[in-house]
């Protein structure tokens, strides 16, 4: 690397790692074109109508800078979880605001707690500001909140990250006991609980929102029930102090205009997003069905995919890779005990009977 | 502040500021609506017919995240600048770009040197992440070169910020002073050559592209010229061992898919980026006669805005009220010399019109 002009301390040391590889670089590198893109959790039910006419109508609006305090859409929001809009922070999709995070709570060489296979990019971005993670396996197939809540006050963690529901699981905790897990995490340690799929899950997986309390910020984004994964927009629930530190380093113009107007169209069509809801449980449930016919388990799911366990980390990546072959794009988490299973988003019912189809010829030839 | 769980070191110190305030905001404040919207240089010409298409169909694939290694867009760019894709990062917006530079290049206590009166956001970034700013007054109605060089060497300056052309002044130099203003800069000092509005500009004042010079990044945006600002997209063209350490902080997938459509499809629509270009030029000569016939003097522009200076502070800051009053959005540089200037945007000629119907009239009622 050109030593001059020369770089921060942290940027010098990291590696050149990225969370993901873009399905567009896989295909590239390879050669294969996909035809079922089932590897990302993106929506196939697409975004509302209601959204698509609002982002059709402001495409005119695109040589205006779009609010940068997101008024309208944090208005909204307020009104739809009873809080303040003090009390929201729209960023460009929680990739973004897990960024945040890092930065504001971390000084180089603080600890951080999470799971061992948990979210890359949340690591990726401890990482980036100089974190040190400790990863705790999973355990009895979900997040071990004993383990995290323990290495969190071993470490003397500033961050313990969960996601509920869970990626790449799917599993989740009722709010029982994420209020019992809150209550023990101490105070010097943010609870980042991210619910990127929270729309999917049952109402006893949601932990009642209290924003009152400084030790906890969710993340909640568009990408995933809204169907707006491309347009990059989340945001983040937490106490308004915590609101004015974002304020004082985020990238204040950086949410497109067009994400904000589709957002709170998509927002005031509940019909849309409940639809996408059922389909999706009714997707899931397919999943299982497929699961147990070839002689394998589906973990349970509160998300838009569903984690079939094959039985090992070898078959699993044969698995994989057979379907890659044919033009089908799912992912392998890649670490014990995970990498035993294929993750595969739900689809449209003509996508998921396609990826039935494939998976049983691909299972067969493979024994 | 909640002190629990404690926020890092230099969030902590932080001020509570922003960049620039959004034009809704301040019509919210103020109860007055804006009819005039002249103060954020976007551009009233609008988007390519090409890019409003490529954005349009984009919107039913909103629910797949973008590429995130901007593949194509990339490509296009090279081909452009005659450069290797690898030379090239693509972010959202020249904001999002300069964050990443502080971020790369900067430790806590680091020094920076850039104009005093220049872009706000730049600053904004360079504190975020603990660097020094040192900021030389412009000379003569221009950046000071020979100064900010001086300062640059006397504060062991990591960061020297130059914008060409020059945002609030419009001015800019030949590409000969450029050349001979690089070479005078330590080889641990960076050059950010921030060219926003380099399409407006004369061929004499753009530097030639040499991607092999590891002590220089100039960023690019679409929001000016293109008219994509709400759309959040712009480029850095620099050594591509910086694009490799951009790769290892930037939210790899941050950059909304139709953005990055839009974009594309800009590029490949020349004519209608010449006929902006030649639109805002008639523009700029408009605005230079007005002031001239009002008795001030406009600074010379190679950008979508003209500086008009109005004798002192105080003028400058009772028009730019009374605009504000009649619904008229411009701003007015809060440093000195600068805080003489109306900054005004060009607009379509029913909008140079209106302006100018409205600021004689003002200037009329003040005297």
């Amino acid at each position: 690397m050109s030593t001059k002009p020369p770089r921060s301390q942290i940027v010098s040391h990291l590696p050149a790692t990225v969370p993901f590889t873009a399905p567009e670089t896989l295909e590239r590198q390879t050669g294969i074109k996909i035809h079922l893109r089932l590897g990302a959790n993106e929506s196939t039910y697409g975004i509302s109508p209601k959204a698509y006419k609002a982002m059709q109508e402001c495409i005119t609006e695109s040589h205006l800078y779009g609010d940068s305090t997101h008024y309208d859409l944090r208005k909204e929001l307020a009104t739809l979880h009873r809080i303040k809009m003090e009390e929201i922070s729209v960023g460009g999709g929680i990739d973004e605001l897990l960024g945040w995070i890092a930065r504001v709570y971390l000084n180089p060489g603080d600890s951080v707690t999470t799971s061992l296979g948990g979210y890359p990019t949340f690591n990726y971005h401890v990482k980036g500001f100089g974190g040190i993670l400790h990863e705790v396996p999973y355990r009895n197939g979900k997040n071990d909140l004993e383990g995290l809540l323990q290495t969190a006050v071993k470490t003397k963690s500033r961050i313990l990250y969960l996601a509920n529901p869970d990626n790449p699981t799917g599993t989740w905790f009722t709010k029982d006991e994420l209020k019992d897990f809150r209550s023990q995490i101490p105070e010097d340690c943010l609870l980042v609980l991210d619910e990127a799929y929270i729309e999917f899950a049952p109402d006893e997986a949601v932990l009642p929102v209290d924003p009152a309390d400084p030790g906890i910020i969710r993340t909640r984004t568009f990408s995933k029930a809204h169907g707006l994964a491309g347009a990059r927009i989340g945001y983040a629930i937490t106490h308004r102090e915590i609101v004015q530190s974002f304020d004082k380093i985020r990238n204040h113009f950086g949410v497109n205009r067009m994400a904000q107007a589709g957002a709170l169209a998509s927002l005031k069509d509940p019909d849309f997003l409940q639809q996408v809801v059922k389909h999706v449980a009714k997707g899931r449930q397919e999943y299982a069905k497929l699961a147990e016919e070839l002689g394998f388990s589906a973990y349970p799911s509160a998300t838009n995919f569903v984690a079939i366990d094959v039985g090992s980390a070898e078959r699993a990546t044969s698995i994989r890779e057979a379907l890659w072959e044919q033009g089908v794009f799912i992912r392998v988490p890649n670490v014990p005990p995970l990498n035993h299973c294929l993750r595969i988003s739900v689809g449209t019912p003509k996508e998921q009977n396609l990826l039935a189809h494939i998976l049983r010829k691909t299972v067969h030839n493979l024994v």
